[in-house]
């Protein structure tokens, strides 16, 4: 288990803030639900926020922020007063014409007066109550990032984001208890919900032609009597805005993947949001 | 154009409630929003719910009824008191354990009190800015039903209803008009949105194989200076439930393809709708 699993989520973001935690978050306050980022120029908005509505299972928007202030979001509930999401992360990619240009541990100097950030939903959101009812995913156990990879299945498009396609999250389980991982993770309308497909046929289906290089994440196990199971994954934006080339004018942040904010709503709490 | 073009809605609906009209709805009352229609055993609404949250693009849930009343909805601002869902379409198809049993104008034996009915956007509702706008849909000028076309795309799962594919209206447009067709149709957030796919690669994307053999509505015709331009489809809950074979118990009741609701509510007016 994370040796940050009992802290508080203001407590845990400090340390992000302060550079002292700058990997993955799985298991990090865990009763505490978590989310991705996205900051985009601000005419990119729109169509952004068509493009999460359109493709709620890859892209569940919490929430944003006000044009070029990154102390802010439209829905208090997810987090309270006091946050920075240019440090508040424990690492940001940083994206020019759809390249990676570097990673910090924060983006004070590149969140400009002309970027909206954007908070996606996380599956790291269902795993506290995963881990409760004996279901503990892989990657936990392993102290490692969740696997994570990209897929062919193709967003509906939306505006300037076209030929976008979903980036998925593995945990592997025995095909008797897929129904009820489906059903636990199914409450969590907010992030990602259930499973969008599962076992060696669904990852045929997805694309993923090698289940032991994922493109993201941490390095995957699966036991002979176990079968893949595949999530709707908030890098999905990431992966977008990678996949717009030069259509993006300016400068993209996101968090680093499994490297994220934790919220100050609870996995009990999200749970219950439609 | 419609002989029906100028009607009032609930007079397009009395001649379809006394089976004058039974046929296409293509063009009727042109100025109103048009509705699909699916009926479940309630036992399966909160999965059916959650696979229209989950899939918003092919089946934009605009409202449902109580258990076992076709007289009522949820969201008044959709249709007038004065309704009754069993009638009021012009043609219905009654489905048992997966397979179509018979198609009938009215499904007033059929209609149980343990039926929930939901109404489900319909892509007919953005036709008339298309039009206003020179970019008159070709089924329109034939005067006849939209070519749609079942995918291979797959919808994400919820809870019962898995394996399942996006049905798609496809209308032809020069290339140069996409932008424009893309831009009008996307406000309609209620009504499918702006296209998932195009031209002859986004057919072969989404596992069309042969454009001239629709599975359900009109013959297509497009010129040689045009392309397939693909949207999400309100049939696609039926062919979900057709999907789905033994595992939905009882009578499922759908409208027939392209024989729909006429609205209270201008396709102006559902244009606003988030």
């Amino acid at each position: 288990m994370s040796e940050y699993a009992q802290l508080e989520p203001h407590q845990f973001r400090l340390l992000c803030r302060e550079a002292k935690h700058t990997s993955h978050t799985s298991g990090a306050c865990e009763e505490y639900a978590q989310a991705n980022l996205i900051v985009l120029p601000q005419e990119y908005a729109d169509d952004f926020i068509n493009l999460c509505l359109r493709n709620p299972v890859p892209c569940p928007l919490l929430c944003k922020t006000p044009v070029g202030n990154p102390f802010t979001i439209d829905n208090p509930e997810y987090i309270k007063e006091g946050f920075d999401l240019r440090t508040d992360f424990p690492s940001y990619n940083v994206y020019e014409n759809g390249e990676l240009k570097f990673t910090k541990t924060d983006v004070k100097n590149e969140w400009s007066s002309n970027h909206i950030g954007f908070l996606i939903g996380c599956s790291h959101s269902f795993e506290h109550e995963l881990c409760e009812n004996g279901l503990i995913p892989r990657h936990l156990a392993l102290g490692r990032g969740v696997p994570v990879y990209k897929t062919t299945k193709n967003l509906d498009p939306a505006g300037v984001f076209t030929d976008c396609t979903y980036v998925v999250s593995m945990r592997p389980y025995r095909p008797e208890d897929v129904p009820r991982v489906r059903e636990i993770t199914s409450k969590f309308k907010k992030t990602h919900g259930e499973p969008i497909d599962w076992g060696y046929e669904g990852a045929e289906r997805l694309g993923i032609t090698d289940l032991n290089r994922p493109d993201f994440g941490g390095q995957p196990v699966i036991h002979d009597d176990e079968i893949p199971v595949f999530w709707g994954c908030g890098v999905t934006p990431q992966l977008v805005v990678m996949q717009q080339k030069n259509k993006i004018r300016g400068q993209v942040i996101s968090h680093t993947t499994g490297a994220m904010l934790v919220l100050d709503i609870t996995s009990e709490q999200i749970k219950r949001l439609e």
